[in-house]
């Protein structure tokens, strides 16, 4: 019998797959069950991108350019001229989803057994993109006490090797909420230069951000244009998650001609989707006002509701959806399964992502969940009520 | 500044990248230009199928399962089932497009410097998918005089090594147009057996068979479940090669495990494609019948113009919409170029693509072309005669 890769036996499972089967045996027993642990949000996808595909007057459901219509490229880059950041249609590549462009950033500025800094907790699909790329992760931990700001600059010049040729951070942070500072940004900015590396930031969540606080963009930094690798994606946006549509973005024309050869061999980015992204473009600045006003509150509830139980600690998010909590326990994967197994409120639970997921150091992160606000704010009230609960029937076991 | 990778710079670039921008040219010139050189059919897609995306009644653009919903799973199973293949929905992973079934195929098989054998000429894209993945490409020449039938079976034990993991078809082939039969099949499972390999088919011409010929899935062959992993999309079979849905399937379950694992890193395949694809599945056979009907009519005239012509060989293909020319010259890149940048006939030239790249032996193909018959036949007979006046030109200067 034929056997499968090392790589393929070495691809990290997603931190809450082990949990899915309790899930669903929790639905199948009747059991409602409230879902922190995925970024998938509740906000209606913007009118104009849904009817847009309903009006799409397609015949022939045909390959579209490689790169991305140039009508659409041109309009992303108007989308980033709205937000201060200067860059035309030939500097960007459209990808399905930012997963995509994640794997041919990688793809185009490292080589197997090449090293990428990643202060950590990151995002846990990036693990898996550096397994099928055979990169190695160099993770530098961030800390819940100072809202897991950037690691000090000498952290990340004690880790880098000559087999370094990139540092990724995700701005505003999934898994942190974190919104980097623009002087925290020229630091990295600083350290890319000094060391030849590639900047590689998954600006995703870039109009997530709270507290009158503002994204500062890799590709505002002067002087920069070599570095930058920007990630993006309108799944979080627009609400467009099953879209599957996402751009790279770079100044360097280089990576963008090598990114290029990767995305021809997959021929192109989704038809539909396109015409939706192009459209969600044209969603007024009123859509975005809500929604931001709806995650504060949402943030608010949960990290004021949060900090009323005894023992937990939770980093005041600034940014994206997020937010990351300790609990007075020692190990999330279990009270995670034991919550979906084991405990209920009225016929409810919830369900978390442990975060030891979003660690690379083994052992990091045993005592936190990841808690995604993407639910209305009852429904959230309730949620971090089943979750107290379960914590002192859980710890009095 | 920093530099790219090695495989970003090792990337091969699409056979006819070099030729778009003469096309281009050519175009803004106010040449027609003919296009024999891409896989896009000219076929009305579905009715049913884009009438489900009209239809949509999303709110919420959502993830949609990583594997692709339980519901358009358990109706490709009912299609394969009807096609003589018994898989259940959970041998099943949906990809966005065949090409990331075949990537996450190498990656859960191969590692860095494995090999893999496949007949050449073949699809141009398994270069880049190998090149990504860091996996070497063995080829084994296919021979146009026999109309690129199996090579021996002799030739693949020849070039079998401790790091071969795999063997790559295409059946019906891109660019060959040939059908393997049942008993090539056979051989080939014989020999991956014997050699502990994997089997990996691009089946996505299916249906794709003329001259009362029949498809012989890998997936038929008894005995064989660990070692057959196809690769399939909805790109042909209903001409929508811009939905990018595809699926890898395999009832080797430590493939699809490790498959999923790479699927769950980009978390969802596209959600309308999706609706699209499963509504597709209702397609009446009427659809295929005309549309077979109209490849053979359209097959018959190309080669029977294309064998008038003093020089000209031609294989005839049993499936799939291409053939592959050889043409009385010795560079066809060469004379594509000067097709779109010197020559026209009562303002129209046509764009073919060279074989060279088709191949992954360096020198094989020069002379040879890839034409894709999914052009309706006055369109084709019009290139044609475009192609022998070009011959006669270019041959004279």
């Amino acid at each position: 019998m034929p056997v499968i890769s090392k790589k393929g036996s070495n691809m990290p499972a997603s931190p809450i797959r082990k949990l899915v089967p309790y899930a669903e045996a929790a639905k199948k027993r009747g059991t409602h069950v409230i879902h922190l642990n995925i970024g998938q949000p509740d906000i209606k996808t913007p009118a104009v991108a849904l009817e847009a595909i309903k009006n799409n007057t397609i015949e022939v459901l045909a390959y579209s350019m490689t790169e991305g219509s140039e009508t659409y490229r041109t309009k992303i880059a108007k989308y980033y001229e709205r937000n201060d950041i200067t860059v035309s249609h030939k500097d960007i590549i459209v990808t399905t989803g930012g997963s995509e462009a994640l794997s041919f950033a990688m793809g185009t500025i490292m080589d197997p057994e090449d090293e990428i800094i990643i202060p950590e907790p990151f995002y846990a699909n990036y693990n898996g993109f550096a397994t099928a790329s055979g990169v190695k992760v160099v993770p530098i931990v961030s800390k819940l006490e100072n809202n897991f700001a950037l690691p000090p600059i000498s952290e990340f010049e004690k880790r880098i090797t000559p087999k370094t040729k990139a540092i990724l951070i995700c701005n505003p942070g999934n898994p942190t909420g974190y919104l980097y500072t623009r002087e925290e940004i020229q630091q990295l900015a600083e350290l890319a230069k000094k060391h030849n590396l590639f900047l590689v930031a998954d600006e995703v969540y870039r109009e997530f951000t709270y507290d009158g606080t503002e994204h500062y963009s890799i590709l505002q930094i002067p002087d920069f244009e070599e570095h930058a690798i920007v990630v993006d994606s309108v799944s979080k946006r627009y609400s467009m998650c099953g879209a599957r549509i996402g751009c790279l973005v770079s100044k360097n024309s280089d990576v963008i001609e090598a990114a290029l050869k990767f995305a021809q061999a997959r021929l192109s980015p989704p038809t539909f989707a396109q015409i939706a992204s192009e459209a969600a473009l044209d969603t007024p600045q009123a859509y975005f006002d809500d929604v931001i006003d709806e995650y504060v509150e949402r943030r608010n509830t949960l990290v004021a509701e949060l900090q009323k139980i005894d023992g937990v600690k939770v980093a005041l998010p600034k940014g994206a959806f997020y937010c990351v909590a300790e609990l007075p326990i020692s190990d999330a994967d279990d009270f995670a399964q034991w919550l979906l197994e084991s405990f209920e409120v009225d016929g409810n639970t919830v369900m978390v992502a442990p975060a030891a997921g979003f660690y690379a150091t083994e052992g990091l992160g045993k005592n936190q969940i990841r808690i995604a606000y993407v639910l209305e704010k009852e429904q959230l009230l309730k949620a971090v009520s089943i979750l107290n609960e379960g914590l002192k029937v859980y710890s009095s076991q």
